[in-house]
């Protein structure tokens, strides 16, 4: 254990972006006097006559729902990117710009309103982990695509407009800025050593067990050393694949099983249904040879204190660096502690 | 006008960062169904007996503020940067980090509990332009110190605890990632062309006048080509300057005067104290030739639709790229309005 990283302020190295964090352990004392957030208890109905994605229900634009029974998938009816829009480029002195194409999902992972992914069961979970593989596959095969991009926005303080459990798949022609840099240090250091940056990362993690919350036969979850978020946490399999079509046999169960396990953690940390983005950054569908990839999964939660205070990325963070008050291994104290208790 | 630009999703790259943004002009006719933001319409005392920052209260640690008359600067209290702290290097493997040094000030805009910039004149922003001087000056002459960020969050949804009329400055040893991306980017156009990167882009903006807000006889006001924020502004000086201590005789006035326009325009745009992050990047102050620098001020301001509803940066943006629905274009146009009527 480097006990300096616990004690001064420093920052430490994203090894996927090349970017760093600043970490001020002792700025956690400071008194909070700002902005809290809303928590809302409201028991949610299965079923809400409301709600675009319930079964059945229809859509702003007239569609109706199917009566789905586990996960049901459709195009974004108010997509960023679309296909078939114009092509173009400017190039115009100091103002660049090109066009975009795309094609934006919506994906329902269970036709129950009340629900979130902390509250299914890992083999509900898995179905959701299929259609994901469905749809960076499917998407992927279209010519105008080269990387898909899975996320879900999750409660209201993360701009989530629906507490149906959802997420969405915005995929396109170009890669996006944080993949663009995640592909050039993967490729760089797969360059120079012949190994999965990431894999190697792991193994480092799983001799320390300082950061690692929990581990299957497949995958570890571990609170990042260059975490940016209070709570940040990352699902990374084991050995390096690409992309989730790569996952064998019974490894869909297992990443549905680590997802279960830090969902779950996360709603009992402050007692809330806990906000998060989330995201899987794995290889484009480019067609290149994209061996140095090793796909991820990463959890952003904003809460900070509690289920009303939030860290506020802001001032310093926009115009500096991303800066963290409490130390990944804290935060990894506190969470391991609510995965092996059993209660 | 590029008229393809006001149509279809498209990317525009940010000279000064080497990033996109995506713009997805049609995405603004969407509903918003999510949260909404508390808005305060309380009217604040112009003295507060249990706020920090007024003149002669009692801070956290026991020091009283001075009767203060117009701006008042000290360390804060709770700096997430310190002098004094333990130099270590973490270079273990895949884990990178170094101990950071620092000095953390804050600077009361005014006595007046009840103001905001926006609600100053530009002859008494114009001391708070003199002590962003001083204190870049001599933080920049401590040898720790190689950069200076000077910043403002306002608003409690930008994390603001404290309503009274107050900015940061927050100086350190290395270069934070965003100023890194912009020292590298000017440095790279200023060895090519022998010119500066933001003077040739303002030139170019000056001639075709769809994005410029106000201009004075030093300074423009412009919603950027590649803004993210709907209502993302930029104060830059006409001719290149390195740093804030290049502003010669009015110019200091100039520079107060164009932060009034701007910040009254926001604030009558939703009829609210309207909220952002503030920011100046200018040159580091570390003794380097730095004669690729080109000041700039920039507000960072979240709301999208009304005083309620902001955008979210969240899912896409955090694993993608940052995205906007509307384009900088008529951001420019809404604002321009306000800017000269006379209302
Ligand atoms: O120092 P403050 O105003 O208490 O804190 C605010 O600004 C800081 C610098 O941008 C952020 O790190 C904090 O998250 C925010 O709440
Ligand atoms: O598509 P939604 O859920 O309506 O919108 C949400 O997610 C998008 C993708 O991260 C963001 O651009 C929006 O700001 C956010 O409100």
């Amino acid at each position: 254990m480097h006990t300096d990283l616990q004690d001064y302020s420093h920052k430490r190295y994203n090894i996927l972006t090349g970017e760093w964090v600043l970490v001020s352990p002792h700025r956690a004392k400071r008194p909070w006097q700002g902005q809290n957030e809303a928590v809302s208890n409201e028991v949610r109905p299965t079923y809400d006559p409301s709600c675009y994605l319930c079964a059945r229900n229809t859509r702003i634009n007239g569609e109706i729902n199917p009566k789905y029974k586990d996960v049901f998938v459709f195009t974004n009816d108010f997509a960023a990117l679309q296909t078939g829009s114009k092509s173009f480029t400017v190039d115009d002195g100091l103002l660049i710009a090109q066009s975009e194409q795309g094609i934006c999902k919506v994906i329902c992972f269970s036709p129950d309103h009340s629900k979130s992914l902390a509250d299914m069961t890992a083999k509900d979970i898995e179905k959701v982990v299929f259609a994901w593989q469905k749809e960076y596959k499917e998407l992927g095969d279209n010519k105008l695509i080269n990387y898909v991009q899975i996320f879900e926005n999750k409660g209201a303080v993360m701009g989530c407009s629906n507490p149906h459990p959802h997420g969405q798949i915005w995929s396109q022609t170009t890669l996006p800025n944080e993949v663009d840099k995640k592909d050039q240090q993967q490729l760089d250091y797969f360059n120079k050593n012949k190994s999965s940056l990431l894999g190697d990362y792991i193994k480092q993690e799983l001799a320390k067990k300082e950061r690692i919350l929990f581990e299957n036969d497949a995958f570890v979850v571990i609170i990042p050393f260059w975490a940016i978020w209070p709570f940040e946490t990352m699902i990374v399999p084991k050995e390096q694949q690409h992309s989730i079509l790569d996952l064998k046999d019974k490894e869909s169960f297992l990443f549905a099983e680590a997802i279960s396990v830090i969902t779950k953690a996360y709603d009992k940390l402050f007692n809330t249904s806990f906000p998060y983005s989330s995201g899987i950054h794995q290889a484009p569908t480019n067609g290149k040879d994209n061996n140095h990839w090793h796909w991820h999964m990463s959890f952003y939660p904003p809460l900070l204190r509690s289920a009303t205070v939030k860290k506020f990325m802001v001032g310093y963070e926009m115009f500096g660096s991303p800066q963290r008050d409490i130390t990944p291994e804290l935060a990894a104290k506190m969470l391991t502690k609510l995965i092996t208790s059993k209660a």
